[in-house]
């Protein structure tokens, strides 16, 4: 048993925040090529949904940009697809002007492609505020984020991030953070469950990176992690595991817990 | 990688301590038919260690007791044997008059048929007193051990436990407690990392019991305790795992740690 959402969300069929620990493999593909060997490779492998890191495609032309997801489409035939262009700051691959950026979303949303869009809280007003009300408009959930990779904040402001992402209209709230103690990652592990009892209603993603951390993307469905990303060909972040061994290990803890 | 004892210890040929983790499966037997047979398939699942319960025997006469702990190492010839024979407020399964106890250890210690014995440090300075003595005669390591089925001790408790175990002369500290929360559960954790900090040369042993606590008998190792005590055919304490299962999902968060 595992602090579930009340009540879990429908995405594509899923149930987000259901008992069933979901696995998204995250594809990085530099081009087209890539794009379809990643897939491939994952779709192989079952995982609940694919994360399409944007950021790491050379060509980021708008019309490009719309047939690679629309790729995707063809290929990840029963994932949920989430879509991520991550900025500079917020560990993306490469610089792209915010302007650019927002376009390039805008056009991804407005395809009907994708079935979740994860979007950074730290942007600004104007790029949130523009591009939420288009992704509502479309049915398409948003994933505000956290990630730090740099440490864990404490959490209090960990806390205050994950009700700020509520505030501002997040469907899924998701929590990134680098560990630099043991401690850090069994913070992460309370920071989870205390915002899984405070927000009942709020899906959750939440992950202490790097090889310390690498316990908290198997066992934090115990604490109120709804999703976890998993490893198909390549990886998106450190700690990330194997998704057939990240699939048995959750299964063994939720067995016994 | 896990934290490490400094340096680990030697126990038949085991290195406790070291980065392989320990499995214990425990016997309950009432009889010496119960003994072989529970005997009989521990030692088939290969554990590190044999934890003999000896408060589940009917006849607890010195020289019938001496003849149990005989049959187990006939048939225990890999593992070390822990032997502990628990009081009632203890966790025992039956009450026993605390000199008969004492007397019974003692007869045990002298047999130099056990590895390991297991007092609770709860006990009598007298108890301790006179045992502790003649374990270290015979060189039988001696855990010293905090059982609580009530509840999770604050953290500050629990490290005045520890410490108290080390000055004591505990050879192995075992702290196993009952969460009622997640938060518990994830103390438990923080509590050993903080004592294998504070005592770096000091083997350890920890858990949270129960479902919720299941997944400190898995993951413990990563936050320093030792060893973990595994399902043969009759666990001793909820939560415990079979150890298949436990061996199985130890070695792949250690992998991945």
């Amino acid at each position: 048993m595992r602090p579930t959402v009340e009540p879990p969300i429908r995405i594509r069929g899923l149930e987000y925040g259901g008992q069933k620990p979901l696995f998204c493999i995250p594809i990085v593909p530099r081009d087209l090529a890539e794009l379809t060997a990643q897939a491939e490779v994952a779709h192989s492998l079952k995982p609940d949904l694919v994360e399409f890191r944007a950021d790491f495609l050379t060509n980021l032309a708008v019309s490009s940009l719309v047939d690679a997801v629309r790729l995707l489409r063809s290929i990840a035939t029963d994932e949920a697809i989430i879509f991520t262009l991550r900025a500079k700051n917020e560990g993306g691959a490469q610089e792209v002007p915010q302007y650019l950026r927002r376009t390039l979303i805008e056009a991804v949303l407005r395809s009907k492609t994708i079935d979740i869009v994860d979007l950074e809280l730290a942007n600004d007003r104007e790029f949130l505020g523009s591009l939420m009300p288009i992704a509502k408009e479309y049915g398409i959930p948003v994933i505000l984020a956290l990630h730090d990779f740099e440490g864990t904040p404490s959490n209090d402001q960990l806390l205050a991030k994950i009700d700020a992402m509520r505030l501002q209209g997040a469907d899924i709230a998701k929590i990134a953070v680098m560990p630099r103690t043991a401690d850090d990652v069994l913070r992460l592990f309370h920071v989870t469950a205390a915002a899984r009892k405070l927000y009942p209603h709020l899906p959750l993603v939440t992950m202490s990176m790097g090889a310390l951390g690498s316990i908290t993307r198997v066992a934090g469905f115990l604490y109120g992690s709804d999703m976890s990303f998993a490893l198909g060909k390549t990886g998106s972040a450190p700690g990330q595991i194997p998704i057939e061994d990240a699939r048995k290990m959750s299964a063994l803890l939720l067995r016994y817990s």
